[in-house]
């Protein structure tokens, strides 16, 4: 049994929304266009920016009310919203809002990597907000977490770390899931300041700046990016980091299974979130889905996503490290 | 003399451009709106974001004005416009538009970084187009060029060459001119495949894609970011990869100098670009331009141009390497 820890710290109100959901499943709202069910473009055509995004919002909202109860995190791809421009970011700010209505935790999956100032901004756009001239703050999209590429060091991290304090989180890109992520995170560094692969190298940074912020549930604020497609990486970086939440995307469609995302959870159960995005948003196309009604395309994907949440529960239970 | 090359590609019309102008010069548009001339802002009050997108949309925009004569390109710095959201997206269009008007080729400097279909999401959006249900084609941002993170592999810098038949290009992050660049750029990667720092990993990496995307000039619309506040590390990337243009920032707020830059060019004097952000923009805070009237921002920004660009020409001159 956990006791809730300071919910004013990212990663304790990470653990608490696990808990409370009983779940670790994430889900990637990725609205590819060209995959939105045609239910729900039914009479309207993709036409312009501001027609797409509002098609696109609609698809992730209903997407949101049908798994609320049952993730405890969403991780809109920013990309999606992006292709469409001003009217892309309108609809990725009501997306957050409606989110949060559900009591869900939010992760921009944004992946921004920049210097100093540069940083700052993106901060403070994502989970931050920025003052004006009569110091009042304004908040920006006002995402819990975001992910973030450190190819930069560790003082393009720096802005992100001033709203910790206000309970915000970043996940930095360690292992990804893709295969051609072997081409530079697996390349072994070895010189005078030691001898580990280019990830690791990476999650080590990241654990340096995790340790400053670290909340009850013995995690930091700082966490990582570790795809289920490398379930042996993923142990060593277990082992290693203790204090740092993986978020692990790569689960279903890009092969990812339970057994395979077992060894990024500590003893306890607790230290990952799964992310899926394809696998439970267009599951509609899916031949196992096939018996539900084309326009039940909401049914699908919440059938999908109990059963990747069982499927994980199920595979740590049977390890004994159930966390409830 | 250089003939110029067929303009289809993007390498041809940078030195195309770089010739026409006798500019290596490239403005970084970093609108930080703390920074804005307090004579734009006359009366104005940072209130909201689409009262502060409009003070550094229109800031932008006469930048574009007093410069648009004496460089090649600009460079939007994407986060100053992402801070405010939709409205902020909408003015960057609105700059990025501003500079074609007046000639000049635009470089997003979004430093994007995904896999498969979320990079070519920010490649439509940035250098690109998506085509709707009727299989038109809608235009995003109309950049030249962007810049791009590789840590994530060659798979994620597939989908931005779909757009170099079209004229488009990308400067793929290398060594980067912040301090912190050291930490992981700077390592040494010594394992079965090679021998090499993790920055000239990321550089071959870039390399081997320029090399299907030549110009007639002799470069690929695959360039690299190389700091200007490491003069010899450029020396080495120079001669180890005479095809690829160097996008140069660093210069001036940062600390780098012409002498610096000028091993960033080839024996021609061509195959670099330089950025500067704040020297230029915000020139008028700075004390050698203190005679101006502060009403007369844009006149200091221009002649931090010129100076700009005469230093560099004549370190370039005095070595041999004038391209003109």
């Amino acid at each position: 049994m956990h006791s809730l820890g300071d919910t004013s710290n990212f990663a304790d109100k990470l653990v608490s929304a696990v808990m409370g959901k009983r779940s670790h499943v994430v889900v990637g709202l990725d609205p590819h266009f060209e995959m939105i069910p045609p239910a729900l473009r039914r009479g309207v055509r993709f036409e312009d920016p501001a027609n797409m995004a509002s098609i696109i919002e609609k698809f992730c909202i209903e997407v949101i009310e049908v798994v609320a109860d049952l993730v405890p995190a969403v991780k809109p791809q920013v990309a999606f919203f992006e292709r469409l421009g001003a009217a892309g970011f309108d609809s990725l700010q009501r997306v957050v809002h409606a989110a949060h209505r559900h009591g869900l935790l939010v992760i921009s999956d944004a992946k921004r990597g920049d210097i100093g100032s540069t940083a700052a901004a993106y901060a403070e756009f994502h989970i931050g907000f920025y003052s004006d001239d009569s110091g009042r703050e304004h908040e920006g999209l006002g995402a819990d977490a975001m992910t973030v590429n450190a190819y930069l060091g560790s003082d393009s991290l720096e802005p992100y770390l001033k709203f910790m304090s206000r309970g915000k989180g970043i996940f930095v890109l360690a292992k990804t899931s893709n295969p051609a992520s072997t081409e530079i995170q697996d390349r072994l560094i070895n010189d005078n300041a030691g001898r580990a692969t280019v990830y690791e190298t990476v999650a080590d940074l990241a654990n340096k700046v995790a340790s400053r912020h670290m909340g009850q549930q013995g995690f930091g604020s700082v966490g990582i990016v570790v795809g289920a497609t490398h379930p042996e990486q993923a142990f060593h970086l277990r082992s290693s980091y203790p204090h740092l939440y993986f978020l692990v995307p790569g689960y279903g469609a890009q092969g990812g299974t339970a057994k395979d995302v077992a060894s990024c959870f500590d003893q306890r159960g607790l230290g990952a979130i799964v992310n899926a995005s394809r696998s439970i948003l267009f599951a509609y196309r899916d031949s196992q889905f096939s018996a539900l009604n084309p326009g039940d395309w909401a049914k699908a994907s919440r059938q999908a996503t109990i059963r990747m949440r069982d499927e994980i529960n199920a595979e740590l239970s049977e390890a004994g490290r159930n966390p409830w």
